[in-house]
């Protein structure tokens, strides 16, 4: 039988099949996305569970006239598939290649760069408010999870959009899990939705009641008649979401594709607010994702037979950080440990197993997660909060004005942070520090290598302040170990090398690149320092005066925006101390950062070996030095 | 009669208070309130409606052991005047006296500073957790206002706060107010619940037609008893709540204190978490109060007798954004406005009034406001989406990824940027430069005066990317109109004194002070140059480098912390141009500040003219220059 994908070239050459060719275009579907992400790695559960929900969705509407909107856009493989996209996807998540995450610059159908949670229902919003002030006629859709939905920015967008007389269709992909399972009042109603029978029965058992009414009296039928009239409002099973507005439909099997289309019909003549709640599973279609989703919900490379995941490398900065928090958790009954729906990606999988009590998974929820740790925090407690830089940025007043200001005792641990590769431009852990540093009361620190990391995660839950320890993903060159002689001192950095004519001021792991440019240096007679700051707040600035002093020369290198990161603190210690060094910072051009691996990326960023080597020569020659991104232009 | 409050020294001196007693106490705060705040100015109407809810929690509950958290801390006024501080209380909002706000540090009665809306939950969620796992057994209240609760992090709290079988009460202030009035689905139920008869008849309803059903054959029996299992269910008007996992009582009436320590005694008992509905109204017991409480929600000083605002000097920036705004809208239709939950704060009114259709208060959801603008920039509108520097801070990560990251012509009108003065720490807007200037993609810009703040926004709704246009609270030192000849050019800044021996630097209101020190330092001989950079980013590096060379010296004097702002702007542009004049920075130091007003604080910050000409003089010398603190300290 011949393959029906490959002559999908568009959302127009779906709309003619039979519910028995989609279906059996769904499995070709699956198949290709596990080849690729199997090779590629990349986000499989969730896209193995929306194959014919985006079947049903293309075969109905007409993107891109209607507007399909993927929240948390890593659902959107099988959209990119239908949209004229086969021919690249083996290029998925590569340099160059195509995105992981829905991308305007990449398709027409792709409405926009959803890669943090929770946004596509104001999006949806703001689009279908703008289609009527325009008096246009398209449809609007929002697909989101259930996870996604218990997002504050979700919720806050149903509660404005079902205030609104405003058609647009919010389709609810519950599949019981954000990333892992999910938690909350939100997801203990859907699931109630799902199964309980009482919501499908009562409707059946009070019609079937009043029935059997003897029809007496005045008082009787007035009762009766109220009573008829609140039926409809008290009997649907989507209360919740009839409640603020929306007109509920479902709960619907999201892998039947001839149901999906009826619902998505009836939605799309229905007018005003529609919730459609769609049940899938994730991993659909593969056994080991079905087995074990919240390990394929973002993954490596990894064996098609036998669902392996193929070895990365050394030992994860996240897996240290989780293995030393239960070692120091052992020993200090103060450590509780919380979570934003990322028990398997920060690594705290391992605490929650062995103090459940003290373990925390709040859900897709990063400020309500950091201002909850504030109040345990008050309570004597000393909460380590694990996010990913990328997603702490949604928590931002919540550390200024939860945390910082009453100066409370909460570790934040900071993963990914810095180029987090294939992830692309919504992912990268690149601002971090400008939206920390400038925050009073707060500590910022960044390991050279995981034994450090183990010290500053000890000195930090003992810190009396708000902590910020960031680290970046997977095993990223790490310095060697012995380099962890010195003892972690607030504020104190050390010296990696001495040296006279310039000082490479590195952070992490640009301090691997610092001391290969050092070396290099050293070759043609310069002779340079590298410093590891440790604090990029507080900095040291003993030690920074100390090098102004000897080498004239500061430059810095950080895997971070150039604006606002260590290169400006460096810059207004130099002022505070009225020091006037040269300084030069090598950081992230003012721009966003694609996709691809972590070398590519580096280098597309300027930050290597053979820039440092180079903005020292210029320094000591006095010449302008040139970032990486200007020599390729 | 004599008055009861002089003799109530704590919570403890109301416990034995009759109900008669608790309503001639209710009637002396409000009038001490009333007192206070109309010389003052304060937040009024808020702190009228929660009078009986203060009094009869301090009744019931016993702080602090218990604790009670206050949303938008601003409804705190009595519950200082119950907890030790009513001697104190004239002293209100004033430098150096009581804060406007909770604050741990004046009382053990005050958990959390409370000063940005939604939060309360989170930290009595918090609390409670670290209560059990202390296995103490103390009560944790969060008193929690209607437009809070649709706030997306209060969403986030109910959401996990639903799930966990937790002792915990949140006691939902419905006023049907936020700060105006409110919005949403959320809003639209609450008032359901409140008005309709629907839901209070529906419980006797059933029950009297199930009392009539004649009870024949076992289907018959079956059917009845699984309807009666789900009235419960069915049949409570808080389901939504009941839906999230609470116990829901209520609506009952917030100004009967019987009726409020009945319920409050009833939920003390109970397990689980509990909500209560209490319906409260704003401004209750003043009339001009009740009949404009969006008018006294925070209000200056105005006279007692007619509610008249006393006034307070010349046209506020606000004015002039919103006049202008109403002027280019006119023209352009593309230009919507998007306030959250302040169209009068923002000035938004006049907007909404003239163009209803293009006009969208969102509630208290500053995320999804951001988010949804970049839904209607994507359609081709220009969304003007103002917000206080100091709220904005809740839409950091959507400004990244929603605007920034695709580039959106967004405009963020970024009022109430730099000291706000009385309402203080919790509300200055002086992060705002370090949250916006190193996001790719953004345009950050201030004006010296009010007819450049309409140059900008003329300019910003046209500017085919986001924009930051911030400006301050009120009338605060702009200068003359006449300095404002040269027009506006993307990038560019001005000069406003041309000078030989060091360029003061100053952004808004500090030029006014630049300009003063100008003249001082000129009196002693001094030749200063005074620049308006107009754009923190991006900056001006042609007028830098030129005066960098000229003066060899450059003194940046911000209104904003000194990390990360204007003055690192400088330092790093004065980096990349391997220019490295003497750079000192005058701005506020790593800390937050307490309220006062804005004059007293600007000397707390050392932010003086005396300073300013000090640090020029010391530059001159090559002394190091001290700050404002250093000085006093």
């Amino acid at each position: 039988m011949e393959n029906l994908l490959p002559n999908i070239r568009g959302p127009e050459d779906i709309k003619g099949l039979t519910v028995k060719q989609l279906n059996r275009l769904a499995e070709e579907i699956r198949q290709k996305i596990i080849a690729v992400v199997s090779s590629n790695g990349g986000h499989l559960a969730s896209n193995l569970g929306v194959v014919e929900l985006t079947l049903a969705l293309h075969s109905v509407y007409d993107s891109p006239r209607d507007k399909i909107i993927w929240d948390v856009g890593h659902q959107c493989y099988v959209h990119k598939l239908l949209t004229g996209r086969q021919e690249r996807f083996a290029t998925l998540r590569t340099f160059g290649g195509l995105s992981g995450f829905p991308k305007p610059a990449e398709s027409v159908h792709d409405i926009a760069e959803t890669g943090h949670s929770s946004t596509s229902i104001s999006i949806a919003l703001g689009l279908a408010l703008a289609r009527d002030l325009n008096k246009d006629d398209y449809s609007v859709v929002a697909v989101i999870g259930d996870g996604a939905l218990g997002g504050g920015m979700a919720l806050e967008a149903l509660n404005h959009a079902g205030a609104q007389k405003i058609d647009l269709t919010v389709i609810l992909n519950d599949n019981e899990m954000s990333i892992s399972r999910n938690v909350g009042g939100l997801s203990s109603y859907l699931s109630r939705v799902r199964t309980d029978p009482k919501y499908t029965r009562i409707k059946k058992d009070v019609e079937f009641l009043l029935h059997r009414i003897p029809a007496i009296g005045e008082t009787m039928y007035k009762t009766m008649e109220r009573v008829k009239s609140s039926l409809k409002y008290l009997l649907v099973s989507g209360m919740l979401f009839e409640e603020l507005g929306f007109t509920y439909l479902g709960p619907i099997d999201g892998h039947n594709i001839a149901a999906l289309r009826r619902i998505l019909r009836q939605a799309r003549g229905l007018r005003g607010p529609v919730l459609i709640h769609v049940v899938t599973q994730k991993g659909k279609g593969y056994a080991p994702a079905e087995a074990n989703p919240a390990k394929f919900h973002g993954i490596g490379p990894f064996c098609v037979e036998t669902g392996t995941a193929k070895s990365g490398g050394g030992p994860a900065f996240t897996d240290v950080f989780a293995e030393h928090l239960c070692r120091l958790a052992e020993k200090d009954a103060r450590i509780v440990a919380i979570t934003a729906a990322m028990p398997d990606g920060t690594g705290l999988r391992r605490f929650a197993q062995r103090f459940p009590g003290r373990f925390f998974d709040v859900g897709i929820a990063e400020q309500h997660a950091v201002t909850f740790a504030a109040g345990m925090a008050r309570s004597g407690y000393r909460p380590v909060v694990a996010i990913y830089s990328t997603f702490l940025q949604r928590a931002y007043d919540q550390i200024v004005h939860d945390v910082c200001l009453p100066r409370l005792p909460v570790l934040f641990a900071v993963d990914r942070a810095g180029l987090v590769g294939a992830d692309g431009e919504t992912h990268h852990g690149v601002f971090d520090l400008a939206m920390l540093r400038h925050i009073p009361n707060m500590t910022v620190m960044m390991p050279k290598n995981c034994s450090e990391l183990e010290q500053m995660l000890e000195w930090g839950v003992r810190h009396s302040g708000p902590v910020a320890l960031r680290y970046p993903r997977g095993a990223c060159q790490p310095l060697p170990v012995t380099l962890s002689g010195q003892p972690l001192q607030w504020g104190r950095g050390e010296v990696l090398r001495d040296g006279r004519d310039v000082a490479i001021i590195g952070l992490g792991p640009t301090l691997a690149l610092a001391l290969q440019a050092q070396a290099e240096l050293h070759n043609r007679g310069i002779s340079a320092a590298v410093l590891n700051p440790r604090f990029v707040k507080p900095l040291d600035e003993e030690l920074l005066a100390q090098f102004a002093r000897r080498c004239g020369r500061l430059l810095v290198v950080e895997e971070h925006v150039a604006a606002g990161g260590l290169g400006s603190a460096v810059l207004e210690a130099c002022a505070k101390l009225a020091l006037a060094p040269q300084v030069r910072v090598l950081g992230i051009d003012d721009c966003f950062v694609p996709h691809g691996q972590r070398s590519q990326l580096l280098d597309w960023c300027g930050l290597t070996v053979e820039n440092i080597v180079a903005a020292a020569v210029n320094m000591l020659s006095g010449e302008k030095a040139k970032s990486g991104r200007e020599k390729k232009a």
